[in-house]
């Protein structure tokens, strides 16, 4: 799977600017490949971006067509799809983050066979891995752990690798979510792998490489979600991580979708995470915390950042207010 | 998936006695389902009840003829399909544990279509799951773990719930893998499932029950198996287990498949199964050890388990040899 850019992001009639995060993801992240947006009337919307439609895309010289959209009840409307057809027929391919699979389309599956265009349904792995074998292999890797679902790991992810690009450093982040492998341009839906080849996958999504390079490997669940908690052990094996950071949302009441499970504090949740990944690396460290702090004042937040250092030892960073510096920091 | 017994043990040309393990698994546990066994010219294999074809099974009541036992090079040979098709058309179903599936053979489907049977590929699930919820329910469970793969799990399981019936407990085995679903005739193998739903998968194979009702579910894997602890984790969760009994194999040199991972103590083994499944039971106790003996003498089996006994102040047995009483009594 290697989705080609530049991207049109298709929002179809998105119901409201939620429903279009995962394009406004990659929007965030891969400014420079989304060359437009492509929104149909009733679409509440907006990434800011040009409106575009597929005839403009194509000219434009956009390689793939991103469905970066919860849709409504769970279908591909036909209004859709016509538009996904003559994407094809223009000669782009098309990415989908949808569970229902492009490839039960007939006309878009036919579209794409004649023009000799692919469709990637990226929540669906498009092959099939060998079981994890645990075998030390080399470079280093950091995977992002967390309090909880989607508390920033991919965020956290992608600004590490922002940073030690910068430095210079080389450094790939590698995807494990649908929005994620957009902005990658590959990767592997880890939740949707058969259980028993979830940790052989991420030794293939992250295989070995140079000593001196590093992996950023965008995490899933918490080993403390009830419902998830066997993925991220997976990941977390699959991974032999060097290093781990651990992610949380400050102020949140409830595990994501148990309103009967609380937060473990970020103590135990480090402490946890660390015994788990000691098995595949002896020598992981944690090497920082990510703590989203959107729902507290600039004020409070380095506040609250501090004092989180001062009770665990070690760095403490909001990526959207602080930036990672102080964890890349400590991984040099 | 409901299996319907009694059953044909279809043999094939199985290549040694252990190729046939699986339907010598069911031969053991439910011999009054086991009609006969059926071997092809070259089968090294002998179960010890008696030869049947596919026409006599039919005569004698059989209503499933399952395939238990692991083919050469990982296809079903045209050799096997012809008789396969052959039960399907006296009125059989076919069960089979094999990796390949019954459903992708053109001839079989037909013949099993065309005489209103079925084909079950006990290795696949049939179905989709739910997230698990990691909401409380009624009933008790007592899950088996391991310091490893394959040291007794579903054995202790199956020797649990015969001594629990003996006492007239409500008490049933639930099957997570493939000897276990024939054995149960029905189940999940829950390392096929994909890893978002394992935990609910687990909560669908094991419902709420009555408050004295007992299930006995089969663990698979282990925390400390680098390839499969993920699907272990997501087991242990959604069992949400009131006790768990640790499982062993004496005198193992590595952990299995992996030449350079070694096993943990069983101390270690108890603990993090206990701190995983705190997660969704709180109150979960470890009521056991089971110890799989068969590499030493009577002798020193018995001074191994008194030692064990001793060193972690619970009871210590090797379902063969002691059998599952002192167990079974710390359940009441």
């Amino acid at each position: 799977m290697k989705i080609r850019h530049p991207y049109l992001l298709f929002l179809g009639d998105a119901a409201d600017q939620l429903a279009a995060k995962t394009a406004n993801g990659v929007n965030v992240w891969r400014p420079e490949w989304c060359k437009g947006q492509f929104r149909l009337p009733g679409c509440k919307a907006d990434l800011g971006i040009p409106d575009m439609n597929i005839a403009q895309a194509a000219k434009a010289g956009v390689k793939t067509v991103l469905v970066g959209v919860a849709n409504r009840g769970g279908i591909i409307p036909p209004a859709w799809e016509k538009h996904l057809v003559k994407a094809c027929d223009l000669g782009m391919d098309i990415a989908s983050g949808l569970h229902n699979r492009l490839t039960d389309l007939p006309k878009l599956v036919a579209a794409a066979k004649a023009n000799g265009r692919k469709l990637f349904d990226v929540r669906h792995p498009d092959r099939d891995f060998d079981v994890g074998t645990g075998i030390k292999r080399k470079g280093k890797r950091l995977l992002t752990v967390g309090t909880d679902c989607s508390v920033g790991k991919m965020f956290t992810s992608l600004a590490l690798e922002k940073e030690l690009r910068r430095r210079k450093v080389k450094a790939d982040f590698r995807a494990t979510g649908q929005t994620g492998i957009f902005i990658a341009g590959s990767g592997v839906s880890i939740d949707a792998v058969i259980s028993d080849f979830v940790s052989g996958a991420v030794e293939w999504l992250a295989p070995a490489n140079d000593a001196d390079h590093w992996d950023l490997i965008e995490g899933q669940g918490s080993l403390f979600h009830a419902s998830y908690a066997g993925v991220t052990l997976g990941l977390i094996h699959g991974s032999q991580p060097d290093a781990l950071v651990v992610c949380h949302e400050h102020g949140r009441a409830h595990m994501r979708g148990l309103p009967h499970y609380k937060h473990p504090g970020l103590k135990d949740c480090i402490e946890r995470n660390i015994e788990a990944a000691q098995l595949t690396n002896p020598k992981v460290k944690c090497v920082g915390v990510s703590i989203n702090t959107q729902r507290v004042s600039e004020k409070e937040a380095i506040k609250l950042l501090k004092k989180t250092e001062d009770q665990l030892g070690l760095p403490a960073v909001d990526p959207m207010r602080t930036g990672v510096d102080a964890i890349v920091d400590t991984l040099r």
